[in-house]
């Protein structure tokens, strides 16, 4: 019965069965073969959820943007740099997924042209004509099936607010938010994440990123498995 | 006489007794507090040179700006962000310097307004305003008196027509340029280098990074002692 089905679930790791597609990093926009828009996302968090869904049990694809940092071990990693190249690469693999987490901060905006040659530098002034990047969250959220989608909100202020925002607009079924500054968040050992979901909010405390992706891998597992209660057979080996 | 302090030079090293200061990495000019333009440049290079300069018995401070290398062993090193804070670093460190060596990739352009939020991303188009960030290199060189300024010059064509006009531009005294594209260049371990002075290319051929950063002190310091043939008197210790 149910109870026995799911306490073997436990017993092999919480996501023993499952799998996981994981973004991480920044990614990075060409303006020209030298020069780039990016962010400051490090990577140290996505790779450490990427880590924590393998130690739970599951199979994982991690989706990297440009980092300094190695490979996880045990998970199958992907390196891309744009946005579009990240989206492209999430829906080759996503295909089979049960859980997409996106941690990596894409660029939102990229140059309309990117330069083939080095751009001179002979005007005092310049403008960039930006356009939006694919949306990979929302995007991989509309597939049907959706896998349980999970998104990463990095905000300077009113974090509850924009995170639920984030979540109904790109009907997502979790939003970790995480609050971001010059000094905090990001490129640092450690985070805080607010944890938006329809009708709850979650506070899991300033901790060490490993510790905290595996507080946030239990969350996932709970409520993934009171979404899919209904689907806990297929995930039974013979 | 003049032979005789030469070797004495040459014994306790090619740099010894000089102050260098060397910058490397890229810089990183805000858009918001998340997003913002910068470049390739992994810093390695920047940092191997300025571990050669302290290996030939040079006072070495490298100014640095936001990579992911360990600081150089024996190497005053200083962390900045954005062209504006390594061009003041610069200046507060150069007053003493027989030599400048400027392997930093500077981001050439930097936002007019950088925002204090994140920006939400409302618009499907936008247009980013950038304005020339300071000329790190040609203030040095226009110092008086001006130290010994080499500049580093990232191409992705004409080389030596471009290493040129930045020499005499800027008045340099050595621009050492190197090809980048797609895959060379930046974030590698090996490069190779033309260098560029009035009336003269020397071409060092592809090698690792640390054995190019000696090569290239080597040229520095027979350049520079043909510079100040007359100041040799005052860098013997009593």
């Amino acid at each position: 019965d149910l109870v026995v089905m799911v306490s073997d679930l436990f017993a092999s790791g919480e996501f023993d069965g499952l799998t996981v597609v994981v973004t991480a990093g920044p990614t990075w926009e060409a303006i020209d073969p030298v020069r780039g828009l990016t962010n400051r996302s490090s990577g140290k968090m996505g790779y450490a959820v990427a880590t924590a869904a393998m130690e739970a049990g599951a199979k994982v694809t991690l989706i990297s943007g440009p980092t300094a940092l190695p490979d996880p071990e045990r998970v199958r990693t992907l390196r891309v740099e744009s946005t579009q190249e990240m989206h492209d690469a999430v829906h080759t693999h996503i295909v089979d997924a049960d859980i997409f987490i996106g941690v990596a901060a894409v660029a939102d905006y990229r140059p309309v042209r990117a330069a083939d040659g080095k751009i001179k530098k002979t005007l005092e002034k310049m403008t960039l004509e930006l356009e939006r990047t694919p949306d990979i969250l929302a995007s991989v959220a509309a597939r049907k099936p959706a896998p349980f989608t999970v998104g990463f909100a990095a905000e300077t202020e009113n974090l509850e607010q924009h995170a639920r925002q984030k979540l109904e607009a790109k009907k997502l079924d979790l939003v970790a938010a995480n609050r971001v500054g010059a000094d905090i968040g990001f490129g640092t050992d450690e985070n805080s994440l607010l944890l938006v979901e329809p009708g709850a909010v979650t506070e899991l405390p300033m901790q060490p990123k490993a510790k905290l992706a595996r507080a946030l891998i239990r969350h996932i597992a709970t409520r993934y498995r009171a979404k899919h209660t209904a689907k806990v057979h297929t995930l039974r080996r013979p």
